[in-house]
Protein backbone atom coordinates (compact mmCIF):
# COMPACT_ATOMS: atom_id res chain seq x y z
CA UNK A 1 0.00 0.00 0.00
CA UNK A 2 1.51 3.57 -1.58
CA UNK A 3 0.28 6.96 -0.88
CA UNK A 4 0.47 8.19 -4.06
CA UNK A 5 -1.39 11.82 -4.24
CA UNK A 6 -3.18 14.28 -2.54
CA UNK A 7 -6.13 15.28 -4.30
CA UNK A 8 -7.18 19.37 -3.60
CA UNK A 9 -10.63 20.69 -5.19
CA UNK A 10 -10.18 24.04 -6.58
CA UNK A 11 -12.76 27.02 -7.61
CA UNK A 12 -9.88 28.39 -10.37
CA UNK A 13 -7.95 25.54 -11.60
CA UNK A 14 -5.99 27.88 -14.07
CA UNK A 15 -5.51 30.27 -11.31
CA UNK A 16 -3.87 27.61 -9.12
CA UNK A 17 -2.12 25.57 -11.31
CA UNK A 18 -0.66 29.16 -11.81
CA UNK A 19 -0.11 29.15 -8.42
CA UNK A 20 1.72 25.77 -7.66
CA UNK A 21 3.85 26.00 -10.63
CA UNK A 22 5.46 29.83 -9.97
CA UNK A 23 5.10 30.06 -6.20
CA UNK A 24 5.80 26.38 -5.85
CA UNK A 25 7.78 25.12 -8.66
CA UNK A 26 5.97 22.22 -8.90
CA UNK A 27 5.42 21.09 -12.76
CA UNK A 28 2.21 19.68 -14.45
CA UNK A 29 2.59 15.96 -15.59
CA UNK A 30 -0.56 16.14 -16.67
CA UNK A 31 -3.77 18.21 -17.09
CA UNK A 32 -7.14 17.03 -18.73
CA UNK A 33 -10.62 16.79 -18.78
CA UNK A 34 -12.34 14.16 -16.52
CA UNK A 35 -14.83 11.89 -18.38
CA UNK A 36 -16.91 10.99 -15.24
CA UNK A 37 -17.26 14.31 -13.68
CA UNK A 38 -17.21 16.33 -16.63
CA UNK A 39 -14.89 18.27 -14.75
CA UNK A 40 -11.01 19.42 -15.06
CA UNK A 41 -7.67 17.97 -13.64
CA UNK A 42 -4.05 18.62 -13.03
CA UNK A 43 -1.45 16.84 -11.52
CA UNK A 44 1.94 18.30 -10.56
CA UNK A 45 4.80 16.87 -9.66
CA UNK A 46 8.48 18.25 -8.39
CA UNK A 47 11.40 16.48 -9.91
CA UNK A 48 12.78 15.68 -6.34
CA UNK A 49 9.59 14.31 -5.35
CA UNK A 50 7.52 11.24 -6.06
CA UNK A 51 4.28 12.73 -4.64
CA UNK A 52 1.75 13.95 -6.45
CA UNK A 53 -0.33 16.59 -5.94
CA UNK A 54 -3.66 16.58 -7.97
CA UNK A 55 -5.92 19.89 -8.44
CA UNK A 56 -9.34 19.12 -9.26
CA UNK A 57 -12.21 21.42 -10.50
CA UNK A 58 -16.22 20.21 -10.75
CA UNK A 59 -18.53 22.34 -12.82
CA UNK A 60 -21.35 23.29 -10.38
CA UNK A 61 -19.57 22.50 -7.55
CA UNK A 62 -20.95 24.30 -4.26
CA UNK A 63 -17.25 24.85 -3.70
CA UNK A 64 -17.17 26.77 -0.32
CA UNK A 65 -14.10 27.38 2.35
CA UNK A 66 -14.04 23.84 3.83
CA UNK A 67 -14.01 22.04 0.20
CA UNK A 68 -10.44 22.02 -0.42
CA UNK A 69 -9.67 18.08 0.90
CA UNK A 70 -11.15 16.27 -1.96
CA UNK A 71 -9.47 12.68 -1.66
CA UNK A 72 -6.30 11.15 -0.28
CA UNK A 73 -4.94 8.21 -2.74
CA UNK A 74 -3.81 5.20 -2.22
CA UNK A 75 -2.08 2.23 -4.66
CA UNK A 76 -3.03 -1.00 -3.01
CA UNK A 77 -2.98 -4.56 -4.12
CA UNK A 78 -6.31 -5.66 -3.96
CA UNK A 79 -9.01 -2.68 -4.00
CA UNK A 80 -12.18 -4.73 -3.30
CA UNK A 81 -10.29 -6.60 0.00
CA UNK A 82 -8.77 -3.39 0.81
CA UNK A 83 -12.04 -1.64 0.33
CA UNK A 84 -14.05 -4.17 2.72
CA UNK A 85 -11.64 -4.18 6.23
CA UNK A 86 -12.57 -0.39 5.92
CA UNK A 87 -15.83 -0.53 6.10
CA UNK A 88 -15.83 -3.36 8.85
CA UNK A 89 -13.78 -0.67 10.42
CA UNK A 90 -16.43 1.76 10.17
CA UNK A 91 -15.64 3.22 7.00
CA UNK A 92 -18.38 4.11 4.08
CA UNK A 93 -18.32 3.01 0.83
CA UNK A 94 -18.96 6.11 -1.23
CA UNK A 95 -18.84 4.24 -4.77
CA UNK A 96 -19.42 0.48 -5.98
CA UNK A 97 -16.06 -0.76 -6.74
CA UNK A 98 -15.45 0.22 -10.30
CA UNK A 99 -13.11 -2.23 -12.83
CA UNK A 100 -12.01 -0.55 -15.33
CA UNK A 101 -9.40 -1.72 -18.11
CA UNK A 102 -6.74 0.16 -17.19
CA UNK A 103 -7.37 0.22 -13.19
CA UNK A 104 -9.93 -1.12 -10.28
CA UNK A 105 -10.83 1.58 -7.50
CA UNK A 106 -12.81 2.32 -5.17
CA UNK A 107 -13.69 5.18 -2.11
CA UNK A 108 -14.36 4.62 1.36
CA UNK A 109 -14.18 7.38 4.08
CA UNK A 110 -12.13 7.83 7.13
CA UNK A 111 -13.50 8.30 10.00
CA UNK A 112 -14.31 12.19 9.60
CA UNK A 113 -15.38 11.83 6.36
CA UNK A 114 -12.34 12.38 4.17
CA UNK A 115 -12.83 10.17 1.00
CA UNK A 116 -9.95 7.38 0.37
CA UNK A 117 -9.58 6.59 -2.57
CA UNK A 118 -7.99 3.13 -2.91
CA UNK A 119 -6.24 2.36 -6.44
CA UNK A 120 -4.90 -0.69 -8.24
CA UNK A 121 -3.59 -0.57 -11.59
CA UNK A 122 -3.39 -3.24 -14.40
CA UNK A 123 -0.58 -3.83 -16.21
CA UNK A 124 -1.12 -3.08 -20.21
CA UNK A 125 -2.53 -6.17 -22.25
CA UNK B 1 11.50 22.06 -3.12
CA UNK B 2 9.67 19.21 -2.21
CA UNK B 3 6.55 17.88 -1.55
CA UNK B 4 6.65 16.28 2.10
CA UNK B 5 3.25 15.58 3.42
CA UNK B 6 -0.15 16.23 4.20
CA UNK B 7 -1.23 17.87 7.31
CA UNK B 8 -4.73 16.71 8.12
CA UNK B 9 -6.82 18.20 11.09
CA UNK B 10 -8.48 15.46 13.12
CA UNK B 11 -10.80 15.53 16.31
CA UNK B 12 -9.83 12.47 17.56
CA UNK B 13 -6.41 11.69 17.20
CA UNK B 14 -6.44 8.06 18.62
CA UNK B 15 -9.53 6.77 16.54
CA UNK B 16 -7.38 8.21 13.22
CA UNK B 17 -4.30 6.72 14.04
CA UNK B 18 -6.40 2.93 14.44
CA UNK B 19 -7.97 3.46 11.11
CA UNK B 20 -4.65 4.33 9.51
CA UNK B 21 -2.41 1.95 10.33
CA UNK B 22 -5.36 -1.03 10.38
CA UNK B 23 -6.95 0.16 7.49
CA UNK B 24 -4.40 1.36 5.37
CA UNK B 25 -1.06 -0.40 7.00
CA UNK B 26 0.88 2.93 7.37
CA UNK B 27 2.89 2.51 10.21
CA UNK B 28 3.25 5.47 13.21
CA UNK B 29 7.13 6.87 12.48
CA UNK B 30 6.60 9.39 15.63
CA UNK B 31 3.82 10.67 17.62
CA UNK B 32 4.03 13.91 20.26
CA UNK B 33 2.90 16.39 22.27
CA UNK B 34 3.62 20.17 20.09
CA UNK B 35 4.05 22.38 22.41
CA UNK B 36 3.43 25.52 20.43
CA UNK B 37 0.31 24.09 20.07
CA UNK B 38 -0.62 22.45 23.30
CA UNK B 39 -1.96 19.59 20.29
CA UNK B 40 -0.62 16.20 19.38
CA UNK B 41 0.91 15.09 16.03
CA UNK B 42 0.92 12.11 14.59
CA UNK B 43 3.28 11.31 11.39
CA UNK B 44 2.06 8.22 9.19
CA UNK B 45 4.31 6.36 6.81
CA UNK B 46 4.70 3.39 4.56
CA UNK B 47 7.58 1.18 3.82
CA UNK B 48 6.80 1.98 0.25
CA UNK B 49 6.31 5.61 -0.08
CA UNK B 50 8.33 8.32 1.24
CA UNK B 51 5.39 10.42 1.72
CA UNK B 52 4.45 11.41 4.60
CA UNK B 53 0.85 11.95 6.35
CA UNK B 54 0.30 14.13 9.41
CA UNK B 55 -2.47 13.77 11.93
CA UNK B 56 -3.02 16.63 14.34
CA UNK B 57 -5.08 17.40 17.07
CA UNK B 58 -5.55 20.80 18.61
CA UNK B 59 -6.83 21.52 21.66
CA UNK B 60 -10.03 23.05 22.00
CA UNK B 61 -10.50 23.52 18.20
CA UNK B 62 -13.52 24.51 16.63
CA UNK B 63 -13.56 21.21 13.95
CA UNK B 64 -16.44 21.12 11.81
CA UNK B 65 -16.42 19.01 8.30
CA UNK B 66 -14.49 21.02 5.92
CA UNK B 67 -11.43 21.18 8.54
CA UNK B 68 -9.92 18.08 7.23
CA UNK B 69 -7.26 19.76 5.20
CA UNK B 70 -4.81 21.41 7.58
CA UNK B 71 -1.58 22.72 5.67
CA UNK B 72 0.33 20.82 2.35
CA UNK B 73 4.16 21.02 3.78
CA UNK B 74 7.22 21.78 1.36
CA UNK B 75 10.91 21.53 1.81
CA UNK B 76 12.71 24.27 0.22
CA UNK B 77 16.27 25.70 0.33
CA UNK B 78 15.41 29.38 1.15
CA UNK B 79 12.44 30.02 3.35
CA UNK B 80 12.28 33.66 3.46
CA UNK B 81 12.97 33.71 -0.27
CA UNK B 82 10.22 31.72 -1.66
CA UNK B 83 7.92 33.21 1.13
CA UNK B 84 8.21 36.50 -0.35
CA UNK B 85 7.75 34.91 -3.42
CA UNK B 86 4.64 33.43 -2.87
CA UNK B 87 3.07 36.99 -1.01
CA UNK B 88 3.85 38.76 -4.45
CA UNK B 89 1.42 36.63 -6.23
CA UNK B 90 -0.96 36.95 -3.90
CA UNK B 91 -0.35 34.68 -1.19
CA UNK B 92 -1.15 35.80 2.68
CA UNK B 93 1.78 35.08 5.20
CA UNK B 94 -0.08 33.50 7.86
CA UNK B 95 2.76 33.34 10.51
CA UNK B 96 6.06 35.25 10.79
CA UNK B 97 9.26 33.25 9.55
CA UNK B 98 10.65 31.43 12.46
CA UNK B 99 13.95 30.90 13.21
CA UNK B 100 14.40 27.72 15.25
CA UNK B 101 17.96 25.98 15.72
CA UNK B 102 16.78 22.77 13.76
CA UNK B 103 14.79 24.49 11.06
CA UNK B 104 13.64 27.88 9.29
CA UNK B 105 9.70 27.51 8.68
CA UNK B 106 6.81 29.92 7.45
CA UNK B 107 3.14 29.78 6.12
CA UNK B 108 1.63 31.29 3.34
CA UNK B 109 -1.83 30.87 1.70
CA UNK B 110 -2.64 29.32 -1.54
CA UNK B 111 -5.04 30.99 -3.48
CA UNK B 112 -7.85 29.37 -1.72
CA UNK B 113 -6.73 30.10 2.08
CA UNK B 114 -4.83 26.72 2.26
CA UNK B 115 -1.97 26.86 4.39
CA UNK B 116 1.55 26.02 2.62
CA UNK B 117 4.21 25.01 4.78
CA UNK B 118 7.57 26.00 3.72
CA UNK B 119 10.47 24.37 5.48
CA UNK B 120 14.18 24.52 5.46
CA UNK B 121 15.93 21.94 8.06
CA UNK B 122 19.40 22.66 9.37
CA UNK B 123 22.13 20.37 9.45
CA UNK B 124 22.68 19.54 13.22
CA UNK B 125 25.85 21.65 14.14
Amino acid sequence: MKFLYTGVEVPDLDRSVRRYTEGLRREVAGRGPVASTGGETAVLHTPRSHQGLELNWYPGSNYTSGSELDHLAFEVDEVGVDASHLVELGGRAVREVEHEPEYDRAYVTDPDGIWIELMHPKPRQ
